[in-house]
């Protein structure tokens, strides 16, 4: 009989292909657990794979009274109460790594999209008012890359390959994290100190309940009217409607954004800003992010249902 | 008396402040000198600003009889016929790498926005449709920059930042030009093996007659169906039908392009895809490129009016 995991999430048929080879899986589409699928079933569950930023509590970990495992695709799992599982016996396991260059990609894309205009530059080409030699005051020359100052919030994998890309586009590095580290950039004690001395601010910081909002009102007011934020963590580490208000009266310059706060959903206010380029969450979204995450899962899974330790256990669990 | 300096292409007029604080500016706005002033003007004409693709033969330079000093704004001067200049013994001048960084930043930005289907992304959050969880076929996973295959044709002072910046992207370096440098690159000796090997072809070569279409159907064809191409250098290194062909039948996957054969026209053909990230020649348009390149355009003319060879003299003429 194959083992069973349970889909807490909802995640793309095609994604789940290379999983259904191997076990059994039982998938809710998203929706509660108990809807779709009856108690004895649930009851028998020993894993689950769920996505890392969807909230996944005791009472949910209660639904399931044999649970040993729960895998995160991704490197997030900030949904997970990692105390709750803990005192469960429950491993929690995740794909560290596997997907810190391509989310550093689209943390590069955002950034050059949104500091280079792009969209507007496009628009500018489709609609004819190039031809036309139409004024496009969105379109004046703005700072390029070199010598601008970089601030980088978060060094662990992806905020280090933002900063080596960074590094390679002659601009200048800085960075804040709870640690210092033997890299040659600029290191700030302070998220304030880096924001008053960056243009752009590219947030990479693992999320958590300490990283709630804390690029607020006053972060955006100190990267002042020439900065831009990007942000490729999560949507809870901003406080959305201060940056709805930061770039709708200009504190700020623009942002890139491929996270919010309640995803899928980005507000209304936030979307009509022409001054942002958006993204649906599409920082892990390659080919080979996929295979290098999928490859982790099923690491995980199979080491597990051997009466293993997860190889890519999260750490603090 | 002020020195004379005919403005010759189109510029905005704030770029042309700083020029008019040394010089006395005769501005043609792009239209033909003679409509706009009167030929005693133009006989005392000894210096000309132009931008570099814009047509300037021996039979506009005959119009100044005087004319010893050609200068164009940016590195480009393809549109200057430099035989003719030669045999009237004018010097003509350009702006060499000071917009290399800027121009390759533009590259990298469409590249990536192009590959990572940056417009498609940011409609799908804008319009709703991810909110919504509908569909969306352009946002199925793509190959991401590690291990991808760049192939940069023409190895300047540009292409050689396009190289060093895809090399931090952890991509694997070819290129293509009329010699073989000692650089940590992948040499190919040939336009076709370049196109056969690479995934992403950057356009940095300077243009010229010889460059003339020859990024036609058969290098699109050998790019494939996985592959891209990134323009910046000039529009008429590529065939333009060719390329609307080989968008539209899918021979490649998509295209960034900030020039364009009869700039600032894009054909409708090409505007209609959304496989195409454009932009209108911004390439070296920022505040530190237009610094870098009037600062080549000042050297350039302050030489020539005291009697000095130009600092920034274009090699071959």
């Amino acid at each position: 009989m194959a083992d069973k995991v349970l889909i807490y999430s909802r995640f793309p048929k095609t994604m789940m292909a290379r999983f259904a080879e191997r076990f059994e899986l039982l998938d809710t589409v998203g929706k509660p657990a108990r809807e779709v699928f009856p108690a004895e079933d649930l009851g028998g569950i020993r894993a689950i794979l769920t996505g890392g930023a969807q909230p996944l509590g005791a009472e949910a970990m209660d639904q399931f009274p044999r649970l040993g495992a729960i895998i995160c695709y991704g490197t997030g799992y900030d949904g997970v109460d990692l105390k709750a599982a803990a005192a469960r016996n429950i491993a929690v396991g995740h794909s560290p790594g596997a997907n810190a260059a391509s989310v550093a990609d689209i943390a590069m894309t955002l950034m050059l999209a949104t500091t280079r205009r792009i969209l507007v530059a496009d628009q500018y080409v489709r609609s004819g008012d190039w031809a036309a030699s139409k004024q496009s005051p969105m379109m004046r020359p703005q700072a390029g890359m070199p010598g601008r100052r970089i601030g980088v919030y978060g060094m662990g994998e992806i905020g280090r390959k933002i900063a080596a890309r960074c590094a390679a586009f002659e601009s200048e590095i800085g960075y804040f994290s709870r640690s210092k580290y033997d890299l040659p950039y600029k290191y700030f004690p302070t998220l304030e100190a880096l924001a008053d001395w960056c243009s752009v601010l590219m947030i990479a910081v693992r999320a958590g309940a300490d990283t709630q909002h804390v690029v607020n009102a006053d972060i955006l007011r100190r990267l002042g009217a020439d900065g831009y934020v990007v942000n490729i963590s999560r949507g809870s580490v901003i406080d959305e409607k201060a940056l709805v208000a930061a770039l709708t009266d200009k504190t700020i310059a623009g942002a890139g954004l491929d996270v919010f706060e309640k995803e899928p959903h980005a507000p209304d206010a936030l979307t009509a800003l022409p001054n942002v380029v958006f993204a649906p969450h599409i920082g892990g979204h390659t080919l080979e992010s996929h295979v290098a995450m999928q490859n982790c899962v099923l690491a995980n899974l199979a080491a597990f249902f051997e009466g293993k330790p997860l190889p890519y256990a999260v750490k603090s669990a």
